[in-house]
């Protein structure tokens, strides 16, 4: 089912932008976690709005988590199901709304799917309000993981036509400055450019584009199984739930596509009594199987949809063209606040299959 | 589990590159279709080894339907099966094969998995070998779309450095055109050029990775799920079922990383009373759900890991370092012959949707 | 995932007997339909505490729907979340009953699968409570499947060694009037002596166990997939996920064991116009799909665990044998408030297959 | 889908009557099993059609393994693929086959749901020729379960009004009798009755039904999981897959809705540091989830519905009532050559728990 996923690990997430709540209920969770709410708490503030260059909705996303902690509010085995209350939500002129599709948006295609009768509010259940509770999950898949010596960290590798430097290969060091980074680079100066594109989209009422590139470091060889349920076809299958990801790519990605194989392949070498690869082209994944390797994934994100910009679109109880100009402010782009959802996809996603074990 | 995939329209995938056969079973195609025996051959001869770019494996692909057809010969609402003998396995050094995994492959993270159990013979079921199910089921696909107005083609949008004239909006002139060429691109000199491109890896002992493209026209809007079922989603999680596929890209993709959103949104037109988009480069999706424009997709092959040249690797045995020279004729580039491959993967998915009902 | 059931249509539970709530997601209900609240307090209110046979509990079971309504109030085609909070969770002596596992109680096989981590207060997950979200469920499908032409009830047909009258073929007007009863079955005196024999067993300090009868009239012929994906596979496999049913028959079920073919075998007649059968002892599903006919399952209860009684159990700290007196009233008797729970089992399974079509 | 069960071990059944073959696709047994195809073999010839009372179809079984095997013979991870040829299905008249549907069998429910394109030769994809797989499977499962310490037998606890005596706790003694009884039953006079009983409906051109009932022995503790993925659930939803059965029960099953909680419930008990039931009307699982008791689990199978008796059906073609005499020989009772179909589930169900761990 669409807001469903993972397998020994399941998340389902609920929610709309404007109904009450937004929510997530996470099966499979090993019984006995103490849930660390500072940690949980500091990760969502990543994801939620706030800063010049964010959108001006404000919400505290107080969780609260309403069943599956025994008395001691460790873990129980139980499904575990945490609600935020959507306390920002305004009502608005959804007629509007529902008449005229904003471009780039599902607007359109909700209205075909559900016949009119979706929930058009602030975009309803295709909100990027529905990262938080994605963001909560992750946060705990992220404890979780932490206890079995995997680490993830993102950066944002382009905003627009800047890119960061090239990472080489991740290590902890690299990881720990990512996450303690409100604008994850790794060069300075490439971030701080990037940063002059938004502020310039967003003063020109327009929006940007950018690529997020997530690492794992620590993930055990041998996880994921072959054909379709391989570690890229999982990790793909979650990403593509971050509303405005247009691609997803591993190691090298589609620069392997320009390369030869005597210059894609990694040589294997036994260091430390490990067999390891002197360089991670293939990150991490090798036949849908991990190698013990850096994962490495890549997320295109599209420029924001909602631009200040009048747009053509149509109006769909006239059948006829119209010009439309969407309201309110919206974050310029999306990256800087996808950082925690890419960094939760891969979460879930590993301790998923961690749990599947080998 | 990892050979099945679908829904509504399930497809299980069986076999190794040495096993005795390779085969598929597929539930859920409506009961009363007559298989076009002729079409499935020629679409899968396009898959089969052969010409002088290719392995000089010899497989006649005959395929035996051994379940699912009624006394007529049409499909009778039970799971078809089809098994495809492997005609042409040969033995050969298999502790060779256990002991120095070949860079690129998954040999090694095999051997981790399966505890060195696993079928090293010619890759095991990492084999592309498993791609002629793939495509046998994919023909069936293919023809019940059909019958629904949905057509689907590919093109090798990239061989290495050189790629293929811009496609522009896909139309059924471009996809006939398509379909009919044995190397299919839109530019027969970039199509000349990737040809020359291939054939000097072969020459120098190496190999060359490349893009495909797929579009699928006609496919209804309204097909596909919010979130984690969404078109991308399922596409994606098919499409890293084909060896060596490294990046999934829908409409710009990684393109629109780099757009303004005033650049990226499509507008909304009314045309011949439906709604339209007067360009397409959200790729047919907007939120997981069709919108009625063609679907685009790329795929990021890499270069074939079994090249000619001497290559560093471990044995596994006495865990230290090794060197390997991979032996036999190889494929020097996957794109030509993953073509159909592509075609496949969309056609399933889209069939799995379209019988899922909006 | 233990707690998620369905497939087109999709329900996850979550809550404890004493965790802040308990509720249910459901996902793949078609949008636009309007929630009759007052006909799904008054079902779920047959399933709540109350009268002089259950238990003292207090529960208002007051819903909050908290995802998937749209501005209008109607289903919006987003997975529907409804919360019921705990309002009369007690805190009580916790030790106790992780070291005296309760005979017939999940207490024990729940202590080894959670490592002792499990929520104990008032049995946990395993609390008859969650039945109140699986009946809110339920009260959605009904409704869904009125608009389909389908209806749905259930009587009890025997406690302890009392049985109902024989149903015979069910028609519209018993479903009608086993609706309306507030301790259904057909025959006035055995219902009164079924109470009698419930009161008997309170008043002993034990309880007694029963069996249920559900009827659905309307069902379309067709519905239901052959071998492990009939409608005796999917309702059994709900059915069991009421806490305290030990078996499942359909039709005549295990008298059927008895009989000779010629007895057993409905014969096929043709009435108005349609394909009937003249006897029902098939109970509407022949080679797992729906005939057309009405459907009746039956489920055995067993006698309520909680007894007052004194009982052997053992000290798990200890791993000696002990004592255990259950403190606190309990339901003698599981049938009567399991009622609607049978029909938000069938309903909820009839409402899946008819999504899924033909 | 339909033909596809179990979640980390996921066996997928293939065929029809008189298709080319049935057979058996099984994803998720351990890599390095190595077959025992002289006990395979003998498992399955207890399947097989043969002796006086049973069809007269004569069936070689012959399995032919074509993936999912290395070189060394051994399971090597991949999906393993087996197929059994149809040698004796003969050609007949299908078209009154398609007219006039068995009273009892689902040629009218098919005939509904495929539109009348299903396969009706020889009951086509609902014959009991489909649990020749099924077996095949089963016993490959239970060689993995007994490099577990799992043990499973069944026996025939009734035909018709014959019972077989009660059984008590089964032990391994017990398990080894009935696996080596050709006709299992403790007592040795009630088989002899049952044979008569047989033997009578058989002369008298009719059929009887039958209960069996499984036990597994050696299951450990905290298998299952609570809700709707527990052990019934599973254990019935993979019964209800053998053509014929009606109804499951667990421990006491129906019996248990007759008995008082005083007399119904398990007292644990301390034996050699071990939790025990001193009795096990529970059948080894509580909430879902294993206790280490004896798992007990019986299948009411109803009479052959084949009989030679002239029965009321109707034409479909003409929509009117009409005659039926079913040709052909016909097991007289289901009961004999569906034990090892229910040990077979019951292994199946078993090794997938076992595998998906605690």
């Amino acid at each position: 089912m669409s807001n469903t996923i993972g397998n020994k690990l399941k998340l389902t997430i609920f929610g709309q932008s404007h109904a009450p709540c937004v929510g997530a209920v996470i099966e499979g969770l090993p019984a006995g976690m103490a849930i660390d709410t500072d940690r949980v708490r500091a990760f969502m503030a990543r994801r939620a709005p706030g800063g010049e260059l964010s959108t001006a909705r404000r919400e505290a996303d107080e969780i609260r988590i309403v069943a599956g902690l025994n008395e001691a509010g460790r873990t129980c085995g139980a499904p575990l199901c945490a609600v935020i209350e959507n306390a920002d939500a305004r009502p608005g002129d959804y007629e509007a709304l529902r008449d005229l599709p904003r471009p780039g948006h599902a607007d359109y295609t909700a209205w075909v799917k559900f016949g009119g009768r979706n929930d058009v509010r602030g975009g309803g259940q295709f909100s990027g309000r529905l990262t938080a509770p994605l963001c909560f999950a992750g946060a705990l898949c992220l404890q979780f993981l932490e206890e079995q010596g995997v680490h993830i960290a993102a950066r944002i590798a382009s905003v627009a036509d800047v890119d960061d430097a090239p990472a080489g290969i991740p290590d902890e060091a690299l990881l720990r400055y990512l996450s303690a980074s409100p604008f994850p680079t790794l060069d300075a100066a490439a971030g701080e450019a990037m940063r002059r594109r938004i502020a310039a989209a967003r003063d020109a009422g327009d929006s940007v584009g950018g690529v997020l590139e997530v690492f794992a470091l620590g993930v055990p060889a041998g996880l994921g199984d072959p054909m379709f349920d391989g570690m890229e076809n999982a990790l793909a299958a979650a990403a593509f739930g971050i509303p405005g990801v247009r691609g997803v790519e591993f190691g090298e990605g589609f620069r392997a596509a320009r390369m030869r194989g005597s210059e894609h392949n990694d040589a294997f070498r036994v260091s430390d009594g490990r067999v390891v690869t002197a360089t991670d082209r293939h990150g991490g994944i090798l036949g849908g199987i991990t190698s013990g390797m850096p994962i490495v994934m890549r997320l295109a994100l599209k420029p924001t949809p909602s631009i200040a910009l009048e747009q053509d679109t149509v109006s769909l109880s006239g059948m006829e063209n119209a010009r439309l100009r969407v309201e309110g402010r919206h974050d310029p782009c999306i990256a800087p606040r996808a950082v925690p959802c890419a960094e939760a996809v891969m979460a879930l996603v590993l301790a998923d299959k961690i749990l599947q074990g080998r």
